[in-house]
């Protein structure tokens, strides 16, 4: 039985609706949607795309099983015929997008479809919900990559992430903005990610004795020793943790490797660790922070020169807390050749197949970008790329190392002044007079055929 | 191939590692671990309990299957001899725990896990996983039925939820509260839950003429046909939804049932088009709104008489953007027959095995809880029950009907200031006296323990 996650019901109802209405005027010309964020969430001065791997896996694979049409075929919404049709549904059409990895900003398409109207139309919603979390996730996880400076970050998130494909594609996400590993186990086979993880509080509790309990761990995994140090009272694990290296170094030739500290003042307390380690020849023994941490803490953490070596950053990154979404869209902007665009206050659209065209400066900074059509002579590098054609991916699609090594030069040249924790001066794409032209053209097309809707059916009505 | 929700590498890496290393020492007697909140959200004044029936499928299911093993052994991370013993495991423990629907507060255990040692800690992360997110968004949802006064409520949060999983499960969680459906229409099969939807600007765009779209589409849905009227100009299609209402309705019997406002000042945008369709003689058609909605945005709708019959609630309920996670755990409070607890900062627990019992004012109205040993004799409804032993769910389990009867039968008994979406006063459990003793009693204990520790390895280590 397949899960749901690679159903095409896994979508809005109106998706489904809809294209019955398409289906019952014979509508299914060529269309292009375009997902983009409207506007940055003022803690952001950057995004980053990601989740097209999953959007594409999504596409490849969509078909309606049995199960799917039985479920059709019994709501009583549908039509028999328009099911029927459906039996035979796949993703034939065209997907551009920016690479995973890729910094983008407020307007910029991050992907391209250009399919049959009703292929178009159905996988909007997952399309959306694949895209909006990695990015959320992987803007927020890069915003620690840049503030911890090189030291070890690891996801800690899953169990506070909003269910389980959250927990892994937030794993993917941060991954991809620089994170070292993740505690998700399931990463590792879905993903190849590496996996990090010793023990909870529970361990320490369940021995009597915490040096008894730090000793079982130290023997079971002679090579991945992190202790747990804040269970009890951390000084005192502290020095436990000093007098137990120093028998098993020299009678086992066992190392410790970290200590990990979940709680309180962290900084305070890692000092005082630090000093404690340190007076008792355990300088190597690495100091490992957790705890509701995020880009601030890590940031704030590091800013007063807190001796902590790696963090472990979970439930805000996961649920990108401060905001925990992007208001971002997957809309119509051509049908059957002609642009498109909607006037909803405050939600309106541009019309037209785009493409956005980034400048560098001489240190490889980016510089600015153009939003133009995507056919227009523009300067700058082309930022979406050919990713699906008549439904195929075009290989090689880039590994997950690729695409991790894509993000840091990315982040490698972003401007100073947006590598900031607090709000930058936005970086926002300029308008080509092209585009411009095309919206004051469809402008003027809507009116002239508003006016004939009303004088048509004023007619009729009549 | 199964997917990898429902693994048991769905966990840290820390449960399978300090699995290890109870297996190395034979530690596997009993464990009480329970999940509770340890402090409210400030913006919450209530949290409503959800998630548990999929707790009870993830522990029921629970194997390692060969791809499971298959990655242990690969990574090189555990002894063979622990691996073999996962090969038959399964879980045989006992669960209590508040039927969903049930109001909670902070330090409540909402379920409670007695297993052997090693079962109760594999399943932590995801325990915790399932109950933090369903329980998250019930408890938000809870909020919009209370401020909606009876108006229809439908999630329509799928496309901005975190992950695929969140959407159906959101959906779930919103039902129980109260929602009347959700637009994700998977969660239909899955639950059983009502989906509505109907169609999208893309809908509207893709005719050259609104009301050819409009329509086209009272056609394919005579019976359940919504008009979005946002598109282009929200008045002008009010006017053309008029007179097609009027021509389809005496031509056809078609009836419109309700047009949908997406944009703009809601309110103010309501009224409007309220004006125009009873002006129009469309006093029967309804009006539904939608757009960036939360609780606090029907209550001010509503308390400004908008002339709106019904919501669509999305992102901010499903992502609970308000307060994006819970400060919840799962943690040890009994091994091997013996009440345990930790002491980190700001993170200490209660130890021993609770109860949770609420009293009812003459009303019904909860008036008061007490948090204490699950033996005691204390007066009020005891809120955990029993769900799980030896493994195997406890018949029947509650269908989703019944609890959203319960959810519905909780919120009438919720005092009156605690229904207002500002802060009331907390409300919260009274340790009972045998509680506090315990805790006083494992204090002591630890302190000889700690005591004997520092000697014992002082000596070993001189």
């Amino acid at each position: 039985m397949r899960h749901y996650s690679d159903s095409p019901l896994l979508a809005d109802l109106y998706e489904l609706t809809m294209l019955q209405g398409y289906f019952s005027r014979g509508m299914n010309d060529r269309a292009v949607f375009e997902f983009f964020v409207r506007k940055l969430p003022a803690q952001r001065n950057f995004l980053m795309a990601a989740g097209l791997a999953q959007v594409v896996d999504y596409l490849a694979g969509l078909r309606f099983d049995q199960e799917d049409t039985a479920w059709l075929y019994g709501s009583g919404l549908f039509d028999f015929s328009f099911i029927e049709s459906l039996e035979d549904f796949q993703f034939t059409g065209d997907v551009d997008a920016m690479p995973e990895g890729t910094l983008c900003f407020a307007d910029e398409p991050i992907l391209r479809v250009s399919a049959p109207l009703r292929e178009a139309q159905l996988v909007e919603s997952r399309i959306i919900n694949l895209l909006h979390f990695q990015t959320l996730v992987a803007s927020k996880a890069a915003r620690s990559v840049i503030a911890a400076g090189g030291r070890q970050l690891v996801d800690f998130g899953m169990r506070r992430s909003h269910g389980a494909e959250a927990a892994v594609l937030a794993a993917r996400a941060s991954y991809i903005a620089g994170f070292d590993g993740t505690a998700t186990t399931a990463a590792a086979p879905l993903f190849e990610i590496p996996v990090f993880g010793t023990m909870a509080h529970s361990f320490i509790e369940a021995h009597d004795y915490e040096t008894e309990a730090f000793s079982t761990f130290a023997h079971a995994f002679p090579e991945r020793t992190t202790l747990l140090i804040d269970t009890y009272d951390t000084e005192a694990a502290a020095r436990r943790v000093v007098q137990l290296a120093r028998r098993i170094q020299r009678d086992e030739n066992i190392r410790i490797k970290a200590v990990r500290i979940d709680s309180g003042d962290l900084g305070a307390v890692a000092r005082r660790v630090r000093r404690i380690l340190d007076a008792g020849g355990c300088s190597g023994i690495r100091i490992f922070a957790s705890g509701n941490l995020d880009e601030y803490m890590v940031h704030s953490l590091i800013d007063n020169g807190a001796p902590i070596d790696g963090f472990g950053v979970g439930t805000r990154m996961n649920t990108s807390s401060d905001a925990p979404y992007l208001d971002c869209g997957y809309k119509l902007v051509e049908y059957a050749g002609r642009p498109r665009r909607k006037h909803s206050s405050g939600k309106a659209t541009l019309p037209g197949c785009k493409q956005v065209f980034r400048r560098h400066d001489e240190n490889g900074a980016m510089c600015g970008d153009t939003l133009a059509l995507a056919d227009e002579p523009i300067e700058g590098e082309p930022l979406l790329k050919p990713v699906m054609r008549g439904g195929r991916r075009l290989e090689p699609q880039p590994s997950l190392h690729a695409i991790r090594t894509h993000a840091k030069s990315q982040l490698a040249g972003l401007p100073a002044p947006m590598r900031s924790l607090g709000a930058a001066a936005p970086y926002a794409p300029v308008c080509s007079k092209a585009l411009r032209d095309l919206g004051n053209q469809v402008d003027q097309r809507l009116r002239a055929l508003a006016e004939t809707d009303r004088a048509h059916w004023e007619i009729e009505a009549g």
